[in-house]
């Protein structure tokens, strides 16, 4: 397994591999794997040819006052999961090397980008959407892997790979999850005992969104309503957002008539957790 | 030679040239080529492989009330000019290929795109970022060739290379010049003969620049003084703005220590013109 830490370095590894007619897949992290992460490199090594891990906690997606500094490492403890999953090569750059000083420029799917964590985050997205534009041109993967826990992310990734013309395939991940239904989530590692237990009032919430679904409730409003009072009987968790909204555009849904997203944000302690279920109709 | 309207057409053109080991050069245009377009199809040409010259009025690059519409455009001639210089492919999407319903992507040099023509064109680099960015992305070159006529556009593009790890040489190539200085530009077609004989005023201001300069002047506000008097003894001529600046920051200069870049952009008749000369210290 190559650990390379240089875009240069990355970059002719990359030519290489995709010279001897190698198919590439990408799996961008910002690291501290966790059962998730290993779900998105089997999907990955099932693609076929030469896959490459990336862990780069990127400081563009932070806002001020947010977990930049805190968000947890362990690199020796990620390389050893790489090699356990096959990985071929895990591009690991510091930060200088992806934004060097004088860096300017960013790229943003303006309107996804507004919406549910949008609204909570400003230049979250348009950070996320830059480095992994940027990892897609170091890597030149044929496809690359994400996570459906950050269901926005998948999306806007999946736009700006259309919008900019980019020949690499997104495959989408579902959620993989503790026993008691929590997504996981590096995040999770903020949580003391007490907390891990409070959080997991967030799936059984999107138990009941679904179970109101299926039970033939269409009014998102209403679904959103029961979701609020499960999540308020926890007091130690602090709803952020609840939404139904289209799966597509990512827009309020006041009445579902097809599919919808439920998407939620909790804090609770330190840790701000996400998860979403998609209720297909 | 070929000529392609489809993003996937185009793409499948460059994956097979690229795979037979070839060195692949674009030519972004907005067409109505004039000598200044076949100087960069030469200097494409110059350096081996297989030349692409894309031809597209970006509407993403043009403001409300800019001349967007009334942009020239002669698509036979152009076609017989790339056959003339030996360009391999030329890559003609319409407006709806490359803007889909829905297109919401942009990429931004956001501090260079503030100075000079983006102080009177908000959004213009913007468009221009977006537009080569996706013709980068489907005609994957290894070089591409733009005019220093347009000298903000070339270091944006630079700027924008460097900042997302495109491995893509930015070639810049020098303004031609009609016999009496002014700039080749397709925009010249707007002007009348008198309006052609006011804009020569143009690379007179900046021969005085030049000139002031040989002969010791530093002060930034000087020498753009005297080109202003210049240009005001021209009533067809409306000075938008006359700048001196660091050629690589693009930042106000009052005092030249090294180098400098002088630019100019001036209004005859419906023509908007722009002009710049670097003076090397």
């Amino acid at each position: 397994m190559n650990v390379i830490e240089s875009v240069a370095g990355m970059r002719g590894w990359s030519r290489e591999a995709r010279a001897s007619g190698e198919r590439l897949i990408l799996v961008p992290t910002m690291g501290f794997l966790h059962d998730g992460h290993r779900e998105l490199l089997r999907i990955g090594k099932r693609e076929g040819g030469r896959l490459v891990l990336s862990i780069f906690v990127n400081p563009a997606q932070f806002g001020p006052g947010e977990d930049y500094g805190a968000y947890p490492r362990d690199i020796v403890r990620d390389l050893k999961i790489a090699g356990e999953e096959g990985v071929d090569a895990v591009f690991v750059p510091k930060a200088e090397e992806m934004y060097a000083a004088g860096y300017e420029t960013y790229v943003e799917v303006e309107r996804l980008s507004k919406y549910l964590c949008g609204r909570f985050r400003p230049g979250h997205f348009r950070g996320v959407a830059t480095v992994v534009l940027k990892l897609f041109n170091v890597v030149t993967p044929h496809g690359a892997v994400f996570g459906k826990k950050d269901y926005q992310q998948f999306i806007i990734i999946k736009r700006m790979v259309k919008d900019l013309d980019l020949a690499i395939d997104i495959i989408g991940a579902e959620t993989v999850r503790e026993k008691d239904g929590r997504a996981m989530s590096s995040r999770n590692s903020y949580l003391s005992p007490e907390e891990r237990s409070a959080a997991s009032v967030i799936p059984r919430a999107l138990d009941e969104a679904e179970a109101q679904f299926l039970a033939g409730e269409r009014v998102g409003g209403v679904i959103t309503d029961k979701m609020k009072k499960i999540i308020e009987k926890e007091p130690l968790a602090v709803v952020e957002y609840i939404e139904v909204t289209d799966p597509d555009t990512l827009q309020g849904l006041s009445r579902i008539t097809g599919s919808a997203l439920v998407a939620i944000a909790v804090r609770v302690g330190k840790a701000r957790l996400m998860d979403n279920r998609v209720l297909n109709g």
